[in-house]
């Protein structure tokens, strides 16, 4: 294996959905929904394949899709952006990363991460050669160390890389920390590159794309997709938007990435993205009833829950159990208990500071939830 | 755009269909068949899609299309390899060269490619930051230099990329050349990343896996994808073959380029690899008798043709028509006669030994290919 990714582990939601297949757990690990995406999108995938849509796509999108994602944008932060010139859809939001890191990073760039973080961040900046500097969410309420963060900027800094809502904490940024991580990117010349796939799943206050901030557009690069949002996480259509400066080194790396992304699956994501506010509002009245669930279920059974805000994810500390660790802990779940969930020490650049934590999904159907806790209740 | 990338343009696939579109010339330009894949794949992905396989695939593929892949090979190649532990499904080929390539090369390490090449070649490998050599494949039939080859090799050469049957120009490497590589990576230690999306395609002679040969699997990835054998070019389903220690660098690259591919078109692919021999046959003599009709047609208009003994693709030289280079003629081409073909100059390192060449494809209906020949008997 290349040096690049030496360090790294199989993915843990690799590791963890397998364990959850081998040990017949419930797994509320991985983030995908054990119920299907809506009919209407399905249908247009089925559509698009009998009607022939099967050939290469244009590299950087499907002109349908290209402008679906900006109409969408438009709607969700009121930034008017070019399909043409400033969208560029890629193969899942993992790939968007991959490219704009490829992309638009040169080894030795310095680029800002927020722990805990989804592992592929960490790997991706690693194939780039990026110098990784990292500022930590603590609980209760992770919130962003700005003083901190202050004194990672330097004159080498290229990039922040964050992600709001936040995975795996739940954390959303405020506007107040949306501001404050504006000026200083305006302020030291740093770009942004915001991983929003969670976006639609805001349950205590409105999603705020760090792009709408004035004198933000022109420096960010918005990272989203499809899968989360339409519980269609199999599909692997995700965006990349950015203004045309930027969007040349993401198109440029998705060239040589995958070249083009699957054609009946993106006009189906158009379709998808041309859904009526009221598929957005339904769905984030839905997980916010599983979200109940699971958190009461959670204090039930003894965790100390750490509010989460957005995503379907929320964060626990374990320790009251007595295992060593987030790993001994999660170990013991699958095999005693019977539950999935992911410990958070592959998050950190120092596993140290996540040993505390695990985080549980509720993308899941009620029963499935409410088994899951029975089976804690019973059995921690 | 990061250095990595700085020198590339926009690919010429991008370009020249998007300029077919602009001026409504027939494109012979970009390999996509202007016809649809057989229904009974089709079929498969519909039902998937309504069977609710929708959610993230296993990262290294579903079981399903792992084994239906480990199986074909054996048919092709007579190896037998564990669907597990040696199959990686990506998204399309192109993601698997680079997850091959970012995954098992590092900074300095020195790659030999044979030119001319498919354009992500070289985009990979500067991402990577590997140090390219090149061997020049020359008209008329291509042959492999091999004293040229076994000069380049150092004790710096990690691998051998290579590509049959050959795009663009239509060569296959005979059993003499693949033994002659294969005994220089075997003596010298060096890899082989062996591109075989056009194995179907081989009309003069059987195709063969480098891997098949004595003591080369161990040392080699091979790389092979749908969208070719299938006419289904947009859905981007693609695999890696390779042993253990060397899939582990794949595997890893993968899970941070794309994590996961389309898991509806996945279940497809394992449907179509489990297509009857018949099938492969038809195919072969469907395209066979395009090739005839492209061949003899671009022979009438007064092109010098070259041999092509596989593929989609036929090279021709130009020059008889007085244009100054491929791409000046492939402008003409486009503009004064309606037809688009594909310089060649852009897949070599040193675009000047390219300048004479330029690479039509018959992967199109009859109909389209003999019109194509009459504008250019018309208009050349
Ligand atoms: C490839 S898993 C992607 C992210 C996610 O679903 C998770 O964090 O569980
Ligand atoms: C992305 S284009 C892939 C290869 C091909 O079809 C071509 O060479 O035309």
């Amino acid at each position: 294996v290349a040096k690049r990714l030496e360090k790294f582990k199989t993915t843990i939601f690799t590791q963890m959905s397998s364990l959850a297949i081998k040990h017949g757990a419930i797994n509320l690990g991985q983030g995908f929904p054990n119920f299907d995406g809506p009919d209407f999108v399905k249908e247009a995938a089925i559509q698009a394949i009998r009607d022939g849509n099967n050939q290469y796509a244009r590299g950087y999108g499907v002109p349908d899709l290209n402008s679906a994602v900006a109409h969408r944008f438009k709607k969700d932060s009121g930034l008017t952006v070019d399909p043409e010139k400033e969208v560029t859809v890629t193969s899942g939001c993992t790939e968007a990363i991959a490219a704009t890191i490829l992309g638009l990073i040169n080894p030795g760039d310095e680029v800002i991460v927020f722990a805990p973080f989804y592992d592929s961040y960490e790997a991706t900046l690693s194939m780039a050669g990026a110098n990784i500097k990292c500022v930590t969410l603590k609980p209760p309420n992770f919130a962003v160390p700005i003083d901190e963060l202050k004194s990672l900027v330097s004159k080498n800094t290229r990039a922040i890389l964050m992600n709001t809502p936040h995975n795996p904490t739940g954390k959303m940024f405020t506007r107040q920390e949306l501001d404050e991580i504006a000026s200083l990117c305006i302020e030291n010349d740093v770009l942004v590159f915001s991983d929003e796939v969670y976006d639609k799943l805001a349950f205590e206050m409105d999603h705020i794309s760090i792009a709408s901030l004035p004198g933000m557009y022109e420096r960010t690069v918005t990272l989203n997709s499809l899968g989360k949002t339409f519980s269609l996480t199999g599909w692997k259509i995700g965006w990349a938007i950015a203004p045309p400066h930027l969007t040349w080194g993401v198109r440029q790396a998705h060239s040589y990435l995958t070249f083009a992304t699957s054609t009946p699956m993106q006009y189906a994501a158009a379709a998808a993205l041309r859904a009526p506010d009221s598929y957005y509002e339904e769905l984030r009245r839905d997980y916010n009833s599983k979200k109940n669930i699971l958190v009461e279920g959670l204090k039930s059974v003894g965790f100390t829950v750490y509010p989460s805000s957005g995503t379907y994810f929320v964060v626990v500390d374990h320790t009251k159990f007595g295992m060593e660790n987030d790993v001994a802990f999660c170990e013991y779940l699958i095999k005693e208990v019977g539950v999935v969930a992911i410990p958070t020490s592959v998050f950190y650049l120092n596993p140290e500071e996540g040993k505390n934590l695990v985080r549980f999904t509720f993308c899941k159907d009620e029963g499935t939830l409410i088994s899951a806790v029975e089976r804690m209740k019973e059995k921690l």
